[in-house]
């Protein structure tokens, strides 16, 4: 018996999101059915939804930073019950078997993994649809358990947002005595400094924008540098062993490189389709640093996040939206005009489809 | 008393290098003087001779890839004494207490190292020239021992080919079980081959040319890959754990990045001052990959990669020129006309000067 199920999809790429319904495929022996709480806003469900990277499929229906309670669960399913409070991400299905999965890196996943929207299910070849919606069929080994003490609200950008920031600061070893940057103050960036200030490292946010400082200070940073003042760049120059770098546009990166001391490293996690312009070779080579990127996490380390995050009590900063909102909300993180990341609370859409 | 010494110069950028004397300081108690046997051509003697990279000094004394014998050492030098085989490398000098410094990387010292020609000796102010001559005076810090086994000829080159090529291999822990792609079949290039051969790597050439196969495999190479060829770069996708790049011009950078594996990191060490197309963020981010640049070597290294060199029989292939061929020998660096690096017989400035 296939789930009948209401959420908002865009028909097309330049259609707003409207209701739509859905069917899920009957819940397998290995299947979490889980009714959706709240779902996060991500600009990548902007980039999709508008097909900005190409290839996208319609309806979509968008959302992969979900939380939401287990309704029922499959025969083979025994991690957990109806009730648990559980998390989805961005992946749903992977080979698990390759290299890369047998790592509990499944976001590497040498056939790459199956999306948990714009994505299709490598099992039974139907369309995956995202969190904007009442309910998700999951396989329980992608599914997280969201631990006492993290409030399900603020928990559901940590499932992209904040694994994405997460996974490079735990593969490189950040810490105790170890300067970190964080290039931008958005959904990811707020993450960045919260997760580098706890991990105990001296922090400082590089922006733009002057009059950040406040806000930047609050969540973690012990310091600002504005990046478009050339005294404040030359001041750290050689400064920094990682850059945190979470800009989902276009931007010189040889200013930022060449703040890194020997060794030091900048890891790209904010942008996957621009091509910035051209990195000196010499601002590698003098000092001996490394320009990387890093994609979202495992499910592993999303698991270790979410227990450090009960433990630390962090949470993304959030402004809860209808999702009659989704279509504005949209229009405002395209302006930078959120702090610092949209939730949608699904039981609007009890009153909205 | 200074010391009067014959060699060859540049007097300008625009000059053909000819036979010029100058004098060097008395030796102090802390330096060896070196009777020069042999000195390597570096295609960075010609960048700096023609001031390529701006800022050089005239007139210059090129030659970094330094073999001779101890002459004399001052009284507080007990590691060598007159008559030993040493070489002396790119630098005569740093500050010594900088971070880099005490880890034994003087090539990052933070107050930048004395070069071992046009640079300032730090102590007297005086220019530093280098081996295209027939004695130099150097710190006993930065002299290394060679040991016994290594043809002092094929030796030259390693004090600049060979480290900068070792230097990264081995800081990135190249070993066995590891896939390694050397970019390029010059100077460096050559060296790289032996060295990720004798770490016990699997190595790949990987060439534009056609026809260098039976050279590859000679040098160390286990396959080689035409990299203009889409169908062979296709067949290497998501291969390699390290790619060493010693190619000194301009090239694109992504269609090698697509050959790393999960956390492989391209190195840049053949090139300091172009600047390459621009890579794309995706290639880092689907992959975890890095782009990373590698300067030289640290003194301590060095002396570890001659002793490595003895023990497994390895010196640079190279080709001997007397220094009145110093000009037409860039020329034919220039065109790649030479397997792998011209070699100056000093005996030759009895002659020629």
């Amino acid at each position: 018996m296939a789930l009948s199920i209401r959420g908002y999809a865009a028909q097309s790429a330049t259609t707003p999101l409207a209701p739509h319904q859905f069917e899920r495929r009957d819940p397998r022996a290995d299947d979490v059915v889980i009714d959706i709480l709240y779902c996060g806003v991500c600009h990548s469900d902007i980039h999709q939804a508008r097909n900005e990277w190409g290839g996208s499929l319609y309806p979509m229906v968008p959302g992969h930073e979900i939380i939401g309670r287990v309704a029922s669960v499959g025969a083979q399913v025994d991690r957990f019950k109806p009730g648990d409070l559980v998390g989805v991400g961005c992946m749903v299905d992977s080979c698990q078997h390759c290299a890369a999965c047998t790592q509990g890196l499944e976001q590497y996943c040498k056939e790459m993994p199956t999306f948990t929207y714009n994505s299709t299910d490598r099992r039974d070849g139907l369309m995956t649809y995202g969190g904007y919606s009442e309910r998700i069929v999951v396989n329980d080994k992608f599914v997280l358990r969201v631990p006492d003490g993290v409030d399900p609200k603020s928990a559901a950008p940590l499932l992209c947002a904040g694994i994405t920031t997460w996974s490079p600061l735990r593969h490189w070893k950040v810490g105790k005595g170890h300067k970190v940057a964080v290039v931008g103050l958005g959904g990811l960036g707020h993450m960045g400094l919260k997760f580098a200030k706890a991990l105990g490292a001296d922090v400082t946010l590089f922006t733009r924008s002057p009059g950040k400082e406040g806000e930047a200070r609050r969540l973690g940073a012990d310091h600002v540098v504005l990046s478009t003042d050339p005294d404040q760049m030359a001041a750290v120059a050689g400064h920094f062993d990682f850059i945190l770098d979470t800009v989902p546009h276009q931007h010189d990166l040889n200013p930022y490189l060449a703040t890194l001391k020997l060794d030091g490293v900048h890891v790209l996690v904010g942008l996957v389709e621009p091509v910035n312009p051209p990195v000196h070779s010499g601002g590698l080579i003098f000092g001996r640093r490394s320009l990387a990127g890093s994609l979202i996490g495992g499910i592993a380390e999303t698991q270790e996040m979410l227990d450090f995050c009960a433990k630390h009590g962090i949470g993304a900063d959030v402004e809860m939206i209808g999702i009659q909102d989704i279509n504005e909300a949209y229009g405002r993180m395209l302006n930078s005009d959120v702090r610092y990341r949209f939730v949608i609370d699904i039981a609007s859409l009890k009153t909205a489809a």
